[in-house]
Order: C-alpha cells, then structure tokens, then sequence
C-alpha cells in the first residue's frame, strides 16, 4: 500500500485563477478521497476543447479558481469508503460522466446519462459532502467536470473511473477519455451505419475524425468529410475519409450538393461541428426512408434547430449522444481494446507534444486553432508502487504532449 | 373469367368537378387495366382526412376534375399484362403509396417510400401512360393517389394492391388502408414502445386512436392521450387510452406537464395531429436518454419544426413516418391478420353508416368534425362470379357508412 493512502498530497496542478488568464502552476493539496471516491494519479492528459470553453468562459459561466482538465489516463492511489471495483494500482480513465450502475439511465440500454453523474459544467465540488478536494493554504480550489485532470492527484467519484487493460499505454489510450470515443461512438453506437453505405462527417476536428474511424470499422464505403476549412482535408485522408466537400465552395446548400453526389443524400451523417447551421444541413443532407442523423457537437445555448416537418415526415431519424453513447465503466474498456487489437488507431490523433509545465501553450495552439488538439503530459513526481517499472519508462517522456493532427 | 374482362366498364362514382364542391354521382366510363395495373371493384370505402383537404383544395392545390377516396377494399375485377401476383377474384386493399419491390427503397428493410409508387397527390394519371383510365363521354376524369376509390370501379397500379386473406370481412378491414394502419404502425413499426413502458399519443383522432391501440397491444403501462378537444376523451377510453391531458386546462406548456406526470418525461410519443406545435411538444415531452417520438401527422406547408439542439444531444430521437412504415403488399396482410386473430379490434372505429349516394353527408360530418370519420360504402352493381355467395350477403347492407368513433 502507497504511504500517501489517507494523507493529504502535496502536487503540482496548473490552477485557472481566472476566466482566459494563463493558467498558473502552483503546489496543491489534495484531501484523501471520501465515500465512493477514489484519488487518481494523472500519468497523461489532454486537453479537450471543452476545457478551453469554460477557461474562456465567454458563453458559459464557469467557477474560479478551478483546475480543469478531463481527457486523461492514470492509476489509482488510493480509495474511500465504499469502494471495491477499484483498488490502488489499477490502470484508469477519468471520464466527464460516470455510469452509477443505478438508476434508470444506468440499466437502461439505451441511455448513458446517468441521473447521479451526468456531466455537470457548473458544479465545482464532489457531491459527497459539496465541497473541493483540492486546496492551496486552506482556501478551496473548484474541481472541474468531476475530473480535474491538469493535476498530479485528483480525486474522482468511483463512477467516473473505467478500469482498463493494465497492459494499455496510458500515454496513447488517454485520448480516448473523452472526443476521440465521443465521435467513434456517435457512429458506431448511435448512427450504426451498415457495411457498404455512405457517411457524411461534418467537421474534421478530433470529434469527427473519430467518428470517422467508426464509420470506417464500421465498413463504410464513402466517408464524406465536411469542412469550412479545406487546411483539414489532407490529414483526414489518414482516417479514412474518402471524399471531401467544403460548403464555401458551393453556392447551393451542402446539403443538397451531398443529395447530389449520393443520389438522394447519404445513409448515415454525424455532426461534430458545434455549428447549429451544420446540424440542420447534416440532418437534411441524410436519405430519405432510412437515413439517419446524429447531432455530437455542442450547441450554442442561444441555437435553435430548424427543419420543416416534411424532412422527417419522409422517413428520416434524428438523434443526439453525450460521449457517442458509451457507458463509461461499462464500455470504455472494450474501446481501449480496440486499440490493442490494432483496429483502432491513435496514435495518428497525436501529433504534439507540450511539456506540463507549458500547458499555457497548449490553450495558445488550440486557440490558434491550427488543427492543434489534445496536449497530454506526464505527470513528473511521485511513484505508483504496483507499477513502479512502467512509471520509469514513462519518465522518460516527461512532458506535455499536443496531441492533434 | 368475368365478361367484362377487356372491356369499358361503366358504372358509378362520385366525381369531384371544382375544389369544395358537392360531388356528383355520375356515370363513368372505366377502361381496362394496361401493363402492370388491375382493375379493382371497390365494395366498401371511407372517408380520409387526405380526401377532404384535396377537395377542400385550400392549402394544396389539386387537379380537377377527379374522383376522390383512398381507404376502401374490393376485389380484383381484371388484370393488365405482366401482372402475375393477382388474380380475378382476390380480395384486396387498394393502398395511396406503393411497393414496386425493385428500387432501393423496397429493397431497404427500413423504408416503405417506393421509388416509383410514393404517395403522389399532384399526378392525376396513370404512370405507364401518363393518362387516365376514367371518363365521361371522352372526356378525362383524374385519379387520385392511385386508388381513386369514390368509384365502383377502379385501376390501380399492382404495387398499390394488397392482396388479403379472402375471410376477412372487406367492410371491416377497408379501414386498414389508410388511418389506422398508419397510426397503428407509427407505434409498434417506429416508436416500439417495449412493454410496460408509458406512451403519449398527441392528437386522438382516428390515426391517433390507431396509435393508441399499436401501444396497447405493445403492452404499454401508461398510454397518455393529449387532445385539445375534451370530446375525445371519453371515446377514447375504448381504445385503451388511460390518461388524459388536454393542453389547454394547463398554464404551462404540455411538455412540461407530462413531464412532471411520469419523473421526466414518457418513453414515447406519437404525434397524429399535423399542428406544428403539437410536433415540438411530442418530441419535448420524451424522456432524455431513450425517448423516441414519431411524428405522423401532415404539417402545413409552411410550418417549421423548431427545438434546442439540446433537447437532441440529451439523446432523444425525432423520427417521422409514412403509412407507418407498412409495405403495403408485403406488411398489410399480416395487419388483417391482426383483426382475423381479434388481436386487433376494428368494430370500434367504425361508427356511422351513410348510402354512397349520400357521400356527401359523410363530408358533412366530416367537416363538422363531431368525431365522425371514415364513411364506407358497398358497392351496388356488377357480380363478381369467384365470390357470388359472399357478395349476396353483403348485398344485405348496401349502404355508405361513415366509419369513426
Ligand atoms: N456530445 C459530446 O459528448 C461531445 C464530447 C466532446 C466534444 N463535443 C463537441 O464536439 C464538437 C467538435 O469537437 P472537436 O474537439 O472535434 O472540435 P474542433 O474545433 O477540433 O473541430 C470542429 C471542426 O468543425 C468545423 N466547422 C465549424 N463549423 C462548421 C460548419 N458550419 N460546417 C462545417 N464544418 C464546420 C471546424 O472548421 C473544425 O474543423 C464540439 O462542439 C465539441 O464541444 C461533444
Ligand atoms: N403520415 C401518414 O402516413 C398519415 C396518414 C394518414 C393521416 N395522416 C395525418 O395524421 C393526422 C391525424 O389524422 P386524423 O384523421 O386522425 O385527424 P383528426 O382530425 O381526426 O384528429 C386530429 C386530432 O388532433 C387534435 N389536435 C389538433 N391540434 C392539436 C394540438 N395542437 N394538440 C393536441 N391535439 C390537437 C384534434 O383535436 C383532433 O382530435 C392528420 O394530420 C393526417 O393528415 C398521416
Ligand atoms: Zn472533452
Ligand atoms: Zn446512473
Ligand atoms: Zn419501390
Ligand atoms: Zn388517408
């Protein structure tokens, strides 16, 4: 057992003090974990546009001061009362939405949003007691998503963690905690496309190259990608994506001119574009009798989706999903299998690498927005004993990696 | 073979001569079946909403001269060329949308919105000709949706036939060719409630109330019906509706009321009113995670479908359907059977009985909208020799009959 079990740990966490100010590394404490919690040390995250809306806080509110940080991959520590899924050692990811195992959400098939610990943006503190686990000289520190994983330590609900392969590299399957399964599963467990048919991705960040990659495994034979910037479409070569269209280069609306090349428009779209205005080309751009539309990308709150009736009175389906329809303990292992089997790959959603202490450099290259996406690091002090060989090969690469394409 | 294989049959129908005005029972010359069609004679038909807004002819437009009438039941009088699957003397449900079996949509286990034979409400012809096989003195009289079944004759493409168990009682069963199928399939064929889950059926009119029984048969717990016509409520009870919600008797919209009434909303709804507002809060009042709304009735032609895309990512679906998604010659079978194993009660739709002379009245009533529907009548000339004895007996009841609740 760790020395750290039941101690207050003392770590390096890069703390947003403010809405779009760098965020500042400073020396946190984290409070054991309680009741149904458990305290992970973070090995590598990255950094998800979702973490860059709530720092600028522009459209949403946000709590201050706040560590955010919820694509990530590390080992338990230690765990609270109650715990016996999970014990010290265990190789995990943290996600931003947890599976109870109890409520009607978790036992029906159908749904992943858990009613007990459903991603919750403006909540800063663990709902065991309401308050911080995280604090600097005795003065709380908000807790981000239920993860906070721009720290060393942090503490997580237990329905939060999905156990993986212990064999895994953390350093590659951390992507996989949030856009990359988000978009995989949009297609694969929400969209469903059928061997031989066609799919429409529209946007080709990480979200939707995911996505693509479903639509790929799936056995899809046009993956139409969709962008307003065409800089995308090279790379998105890599994932499969067979065909391209950028709607500024048309005067007719995308979708029609998808109708056009797909004889009455595609079998299967997903949108992973946030853009109100591409979630009602990529609902109207699907067949009509069959096909499908999956909404991924989050909306802005003032949004509203517009289509005439008759578009869904002729036999199309429209659908959202929060994290592509995974349960996170219950699925996500099977999706980091993937990976090992070599079905799925990642490491071509990682292409930068930012050391911790630089994290500031990550939000700036995601703000820049040159297809930038997913700065991961290594967590730099501390030892997991269970794993104490793997954790030395790890240091090696110590640093703060941009993982993006 | 009957004697009047090959040759213009004339006989009577009630023909529609100017938008909103009464019909006229006149004398029409019906000409024989060309490739691929059959000539039917219609012994029982009734009144469709679709008939009175094309003979309204306010919001669409339609052609005239025309002979109305969709939802009917007869036997095969003769066959056209290269017609193999009917016969002289099958019992048959003329259908308004087809199944060619050829294109991808009937090829496809999802669609029933046949290439070739698609609801069409514009074309007034025949498509291997492009001409019509009614008139009057030389003069062209135009079908409508294919089926034209205010006449006692009829030509009818052979991928808008079904073909029927010869048991089944035609004066029953015509009403399965449009309204109830519709409703009844829009449930158990695309909502699929799973048993004992709870289902709001928005709009109890007889597509509703068709819904309504695809629920009860489906084995839901709580069936919801909404109205804003308290009228129907005590009706609808027979139907298996066991709650009532009538938008109007609430301050806040009805989404929200259902949604307190069953902890967050129903599993399913179906909406059967055509009234846009009514479609948003049929897809509002579902459940988050697995609700499913279907969306049935006919929307103005320049409503707009409007929803936070929120209300989509929280993973709902919005679906629509045709014909409730039945193939009309390969499902609509198996919907009789429904009624030859009492499965399915029928008797309880049908409420009013008018004399076709008297078609007209069924117009009437319909227009008043007291909760009549579906008037049918018999067919009172010409003998069809396979099916003498039956066709005597229903000789005994020749009469047009409004069929409703
Ligand atoms: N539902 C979920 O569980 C979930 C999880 C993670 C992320 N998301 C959301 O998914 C979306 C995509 O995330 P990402 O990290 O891949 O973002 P990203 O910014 O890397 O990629 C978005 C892409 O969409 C393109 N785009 C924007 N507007 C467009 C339009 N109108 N038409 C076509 N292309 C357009 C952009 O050029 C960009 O390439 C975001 O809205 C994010 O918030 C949702
Ligand atoms: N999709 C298809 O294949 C198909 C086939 C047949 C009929 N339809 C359509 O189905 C709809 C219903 O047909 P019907 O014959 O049962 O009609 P109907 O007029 O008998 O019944 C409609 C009911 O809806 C109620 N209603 C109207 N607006 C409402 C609102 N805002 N909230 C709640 N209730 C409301 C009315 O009071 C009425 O009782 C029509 O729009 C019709 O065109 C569609
Ligand atoms: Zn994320
Ligand atoms: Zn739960
Ligand atoms: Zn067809
Ligand atoms: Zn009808």
């Amino acid at each position: 057992m760790s020395s750290t079990v039941g101690q207050v740990i003392k770590c390096k966490a890069a703390v947003a003090w403010e809405a779009g100010k760098p965020l500042v590394m400073e020396e946190v404490e984290v409070a054991p974990p309680q009741k149904m919690e458990v305290r992970l040390k973070i090995l590598f995250t990255s950094l998800c546009h979702t973490d860059l809306y709530f720092w600028e806080a522009k459209a949403q509110d946000s709590v201050f001061p706040r560590i955010l940080g919820h694509e990530a991959a590390g080992i338990v520590e230690s765990v609270g009362e109650g715990v016996t899924e999970l014990a010290p050692g265990d190789h995990v990811l943290p996600v931003f939405t947890g599976e109870c195992k109890e409520c009607a959400h978790c036992k029906s098939e159908e749904s992943n949003m858990c009613s007990l610990l459903r991603i919750n943006t403006d909540r800063g503190v663990m709902i065991n007691d309401g308050q911080t686990r995280f604090s600097i000289n005795g003065k709380p520190i908000y807790h981000f998503v239920g993860t906070s994983t721009f720290s060393e330590y942090t503490v997580v609900h237990v329905g939060c963690v999905a156990k993986i392969n212990p064999l895994a590299p953390l350093d590659k399957v951390c992507v996989l905690s949030c856009g990359i399964s988000t978009g995989l599963g949009a297609t694969l467990n929400v969209a469903k496309p059928k061997k031989g048919s066609s799919v429409a991705i529209f946007g080709l960040g990480a979200v939707g190259l995911g996505a693509a990659e479903g639509a790929r495994l799936a056995g899809a034979s046009r993956i139409i990608g969709v962008d307003l910037n065409s800089g995308r479409f090279e790379e998105a070569k890599k994932f499969g994506v067979t065909e391209f269209v950028n709607p500024k280069d048309h005067k007719k609306p995308v979708q029609e001119v998808i109708a056009e090349m797909t004889d009455g428009g595609v079998d299967r779209s997903v949108e992973c574009t946030g853009n109100v205005n591409a979630m009602i080309s990529a609902f109207e751009c699907v067949h009509d009798g069959w096909g499908v539309a999956v909404l991924v990308g989050v909306p802005h709150k003032d949004a509203e989706f517009k289509t005439h009736p008759m578009n869904l009175l002729n036999e199309r389906t429209l659908k959202g999903t929060f994290f592509g329809n995974y349960k996170p303990r219950s699925d996500l292992p099977s999706v980091v299998e993937l990976y090992m089997n070599k079905e799925l790959e990642l490491e071509k959603f990682i292409t930068h690498e930012v050391p911790f202490n630089e994290i500031n450099k990550a939000f700036e290259l995601m703000l820049k927005g040159e297809g930038l996406r997913y700065p991961a690091f290594k967590s730099c002090s501390g030892i997991i004993e269970k794993d104490g060989e793997r954790l030395e090969l790890e240091k090696k690469r110590m640093k703060f990696r941009a993982i993006a394409f």
